[in-house]
């Protein structure tokens, strides 16, 4: 995609006939679901089918598509005997000689649906409880049944975490980790952009294909404010888009069977920021989750780093729940085999299902949207003190929203107006992170292209 | 089934981990589940589930498999990978050396399926509307998707409409036109108790054995107050248990793409009537519905008394809805094929989904739940002037209350307590119908067993 | 089929286009093939294809289809592409519609198939060794394994043999046998004719249907000179036509893991003598082979005539080679499931192969074809004193001799002309021989139809 | 696979129980399997296992593996249930902990049957013609459908030519082109080693993952001379080992229904020499048969250098059989997806089968195996004059010569002995070979490792 912004790029128009899900629903349903696509999630619709369309481009810009296809457009119609989709100057990329890629055809109908769920389901008359943990947790349960993602299966998701920026090398390695998960039947869940929630599905297919696996599942976990940012790939074949980022995290560790997290930016920092607050709560300690931070032997500098600032505000505890392996995609590979054996047999002894982890708590602060305004960023309190697992909470959030103010429209539009954020702790924390901030910066992971400008500023 | 009453059955206890719609539920729904099973469902779930295991018994008297069986038990049990079925004391006849039979598990699991739909999709806390036609048509739609009995596919769904009583001459004919029926590929739906419920489901077995048919499908639909008497048979695969005799009836011509009509008795002129009460719209003059009355060279004079009795309380316009042929499966079947070709245009034309037919008008009047108490049954308004439809449906009434009175629980009991139902009507009317009602008495098609003693007194 | 002999019957013309097997053909195959089906294996080919077309006529006239569609033609045409089958003034009973019944379909290929096979692997030009007892059994297993018969699973393979001309109430029982057998997962393989042969596997398949079997096999095993008599049944999904008896009867006990024997007449006794020939032979002494003679109750005298027939002639020791079982299909059922069980370690622990029992010890004196001239006939030696395996194989001779009297047409010729055939033996064994023949008649299993007149006369 | 020769490399033992055509094997026919590899055919047998195993090596030396793995050693053994392959010090890059990788197991199964098949089959007792054009077609057929490389499905195989040594460039050029023929449904067959061989199918692999293709094919057809040399990837899903290159070449063109040339270097102009031959022949004028030449637009002087050859040897007439499109991976897609379209009409207008393309004329001279010997390289007559497919034919065996020179150990080890191969022809003609030889050295196109030796001297 080295075409200037603005170019005209060409573009097609189709009418799509989705199935799987769409294809037997009733009258009011249908009603529901052009009213939903035609009123104020309109141009959600419109920015994730978009981004679906897009699929392969390597931009993290979410303008850019925006821009590269202004006249883009899409319409879900009723017909009596289902679901239609218009698309009017759709990106041509999706199209091969006028008809659509099936995998692409299939997110698209995944977008739909996702978005039609959170308008029905979750929306006022669907009367779900979303203000309680366990009514939040349903909802996650809910979507993720509705995408077909819970499957009854023997447990085998590796969930693989890490940036959209990346180096080469570390790309390569990404996909070499995915092919020794695939060579062992692990199937692959990822946040679904490019980098390294690219590379291991990428691996992985070449290794499900060496070994004749039949039902393989690449499963991207995404949600609208990333999407346009983070475009699926088409190898993705079962998409799910969570209405926030708080949900979407609680569905990578109820959906995961275990975790390789890559070298990544300020997302990855928040994921793992996330899932070690919620690891070290006390009513988690005897749940098994097998993490593997990871990367090629270049990478060790890297997660020394991440490590010392992990030790230094969560404690040493924290490190007890990770392990760290470099140049090594074999050894990352059987040890992720051998964890998901271990939480097979504690689900089993525990009478969990395989399909989705009911036992990990995950409380409240972690759950609810964090919106990353100036002043609910000034107001975190990273001090030492707390509990590891609510300091954890907040620095989640920190990261949160840096990530957004890197790539979501609002936030940037926000930061436009009012400047950066500003970031309050601990003088010793603060510059643990400002170190760590700077180090993304300098590894270029915080964007794909262009230089970056700092969203925050961190203040002791 | 020849035991008798009270002996003490071979019984088996059992636990079943059903699948199929019922293995990914959330830790909330198998809550809900195992409370409505306990709960004020839990005589209505026991009976139908005594009614799958006893299937091909050949009994029905609806007390009867309770007495044969007064220790049988079933509970419904979380477990957080799903749930389990707990059956106490249930009859040996459903198992082979200890395996329960595969097909009579998803029975069962169908009928836990629809109760727990019935409890929580339709009750209190589901919202639905059930006051409006299109309420009560998104309901019908609603249980049938839950069953799986809606699919994508072309129009191949013939229902089978006819008696449980019937002679084996009769029987044998049911199973020839299903064994013509199921050589053109046609699928078969019918209420799945004995006789010509039965029949078709088997001739159309062995033919699409012939045919090397790889999708086939069984489909029985019921209600609670009669599947205790009308045991479905294992070659169902698809069964559905609708809340009430109304929606079972919309239920048929929903997803019916045309109807064969076998000798039968009070229900089956139930049926007849409710049919034509809807054809006989205007708003449903266009809509195409190919049916059939059919049966042994011997059953002419049963037709023609039928035809009599449409012609004198309908009109002769009615008899254009329908077609007689007696002693020709082969031509049943060509006409049904022919038929089917006809709707599948019309669906296209009109834009209309395959799997439901939406297009055809059931107003409140055959939708709305007809109590058969005394009071309603001498409300009926039997008089020459009404219009066709009008009278239709006060007659579709009048049958169904005998049926009650005849194989249903409570009003056998209310009957005893109160004697027989009284109707009212013209007396030429009435002539016609208490004529009608005295042949089925004659030629045994009330009852299975047993002398039948009416439920019900015609009143000029 | 009660159409006079010589009328008019509905004839269509037609062009198959076989898969399955006959869609991959070299030229050079299908060059021989279409030699060899216009050449000497003509009027053979036309015959089979004709049982094959009338299957579910229950004539066993091997001439009455010959003369009911006289002018019936078959044509095997070269196309490059594959293969193409022209028929005409095909009888109609096998098209629906003007479209060729599938099961039919793939019952002509097999036709094709394996006179092909015969032609072209057993030709003079194959080169196989027909004259030693191991090349014998190559090419048994040759046919099975191009006839798919032949698949690596498990082990559940039942044979029924039995009579083609039974009472209705042995017909009926030994469907409940097939309902029991398919209920225990049990496959069916048959000499594929009416009767006993046909009853087992309409049972299975509504039991396979109730257990939800996925890969159902309905084997049939004949031979050309008795498929003319005894047509196929469509629900056959794997039909095999030896090229001679003495094949087929080894491909019965190479193929099964268990044999129940109906009531029937010479062609079962034949069969029952062949079996236990073999199976008292000291080589095979520790080969399991589970053996069950059965019927309704009614048909325990027959059985007790046939076990003293046994016992004189073969001696006690025979007797424990089977069970007979009146009765009970349950009983039947429960013994062959165990039995096969006891095969499977069986065959495990001699490595031997679970789809072809190569342990069994098969004579060339059972192997070699027997051909019943006069002369042949009066040569058998039944004499006391013989080795009962010895003897078994000369009684097999003399039942099949009257078989052949019976339905082959070129039997019947010979005895047309030549006077019926002379067998000669001890007294006693005449006597007990005379006694099951003149039962055997008097039971009307000798022929379905019109009065029965031996062929054959006992000479003491 | 950097390791130093004679390095102890890790090794596995195991014991392999193949599926899919070797499953079900009479014990005549295990014996016969058991005694060919044992016998004449072990070391052939060693060999070729010894390739599959290591498949995914980059190294094109013949011995390296032999000498990387010495005490490597391969058994196929009688067991009556089937054979069983014994694996000693086997390269343990094939196994995944322990586990054989199933799609290298599938290959080594591959191996064992396609050398029985040449043993059983085409050896001395098979009775095969193998002196008559029509004879060696039909073996290659033979050996085409005992590989399952034959399915009656649409045309849609694009078989790729192309050096196993080419630049990184050109590599992934052919994995772009893989890709576009993926994402357009067509099927991928090469020689199945590395470089143009691999890329295409990995491209494919992909784009087939994206379209949600259910059955792909990714045929590898390759001798035992060259399949030392050019490991097979275990992407490869059908693999088929031909007797001799000139039945291999056959192969590709009866097989494929379309041809892409990548760059590459003495055998991919063997190939293009021996395609072009038949292809101007005057009986295969009509026969349509897509061909492009193509690369990345870096290789346009690579092809102009061959096109000019082309013209100075077989004449104008020639070029008008391919097109020559570089840099451009959708338009090579494009043509290939039309050009089958067009093979299609041609098929079923010449009811020629889809399989097997039995119309190509291929004659005796372009099938008899040819023995690169001193004397039979020196009696190549390489002038103009005569006509262009004799010509052909004779430079398709120099090029053949010379590839066997280079990487095949037999004549490696004649020319060691006897020196340098010698070509006799007319100047010009042999002052073009000569320079485009020299461009293959030049270009590395000649061995992946070290400084190229010559094994032939032009002589004009």
């Amino acid at each position: 995609m080295t075409a200037p912004i603005n170019a005209s790029l060409p573009t097609v128009n189709a009418r799509i006939h989705p199935r799987g899900g769409l294809d037997i629903l009733s009258r009011a349903e249908v009603a529901r679901l052009a009213d939903a696509s035609s009123g104020g999630m309109h141009d959600l619709l419109r920015r994730c089918a978009l981004a679906v369309l897009t699929s392969g481009s390597t931009s993290d810009d979410p303008r850019a598509a925006q821009e590269l296809y202004p006249d883009f457009d899409i319409q879900v119609h009723q017909q009596d005997r289902g679901v239609r989709i218009d698309l009017q100057h759709a990106p041509a990329m999706a199209f091969v000689d006028g008809e659509i890629i099936r995998g692409v055809a299939e997110l698209l109908a995944a977008v739909v649906r996702d978005l039609a769920y959170r308008a029905i389901e979750l929306g006022v008359e669907g009367g779900r409880d979303l203000d309680s943990s366990s009514g939040i947790t349903d909802a996650v349960f809910g979507l993720l049944r509705n995408a077909h993602a819970l499957y009854p299966g023997e447990p085998n998701l590796v969930v693989c975490w890490g940036g959209h920026s990346i180096s080469r090398e570390e790309y390569l390695y990404t996909k070499e980790v995915g092919y020794e998960l695939g060579l062992r039947g692990l199937d692959i869940c990822t946040g679904c952009g490019p980098g390294a929630m690219k590379g291991p599905m990428k691996g992985a297919t070449i290794a499900h294909a060496k070994q004749r696996k039949r039902r393989m599942r690449y499963i991207g976990v995404t949600e609208p404010g990333i999407i346009a940012a983070e475009s699926p790939n088409p190898i993705v074949n079962h998409l799910v888009i969570m209405p926030d980022i708080e949900k979407r995290l609680e569905a990578f560790i109820r959906l995961g069977h275990g975790i390789v997290v890559f070298p990544g930016g300020v997302g990855t920092a928040e994921e793992i920021l996330y899932l070690l607050g919620i690891l070290l709560r006390e009513e988690n300690a005897s749940v098994p989750f097998p993490l593997v931070f990871s990367g090629p032997t270049s990478s060790a500098p890297y997660f020394e780093q991440i490590d010392k600032f992990i030790r230094l505000t969560l404690g040493d505890a924290a490190t007890r729940r990770y392990e760290i392996i470099t140049g090594n995609p074999t050894a990352v590979a059987r040890r992720m085999a051998n964890g998901v054996r271990k939480v097979r047999e504690h689900r089993l002894d525990q009478r969990d299902s395989f399909f989705f982890n009911w036992s990990i708590n995950v409380p409240l602060e972690f759950q609810r949207p964090f919106v990353p305004t100036h002043e609910a960023m000034a107001a975190l309190d990273l001090h030492h003190g707390r509990k590891p697992h609510e300091l954890a909470a907040d620095l989640r959030r920190a990261f949160s929203g840096i990530v957004a103010g890197n790539v979501k429209e609002d936030s940037m539009r926000r930061i436009e107006e009012h400047g950066v954020f500003e970031i309050h702790g601990d003088p010793e924390i603060m510059a643990s992170l400002d170190a760590l901030l700077r180090a993304f910066v300098e590894q270029r992971r915080m964007k794909i292209a262009g230089d970056y400008k700092p969203c925050y500023r961190v203040v002791a």
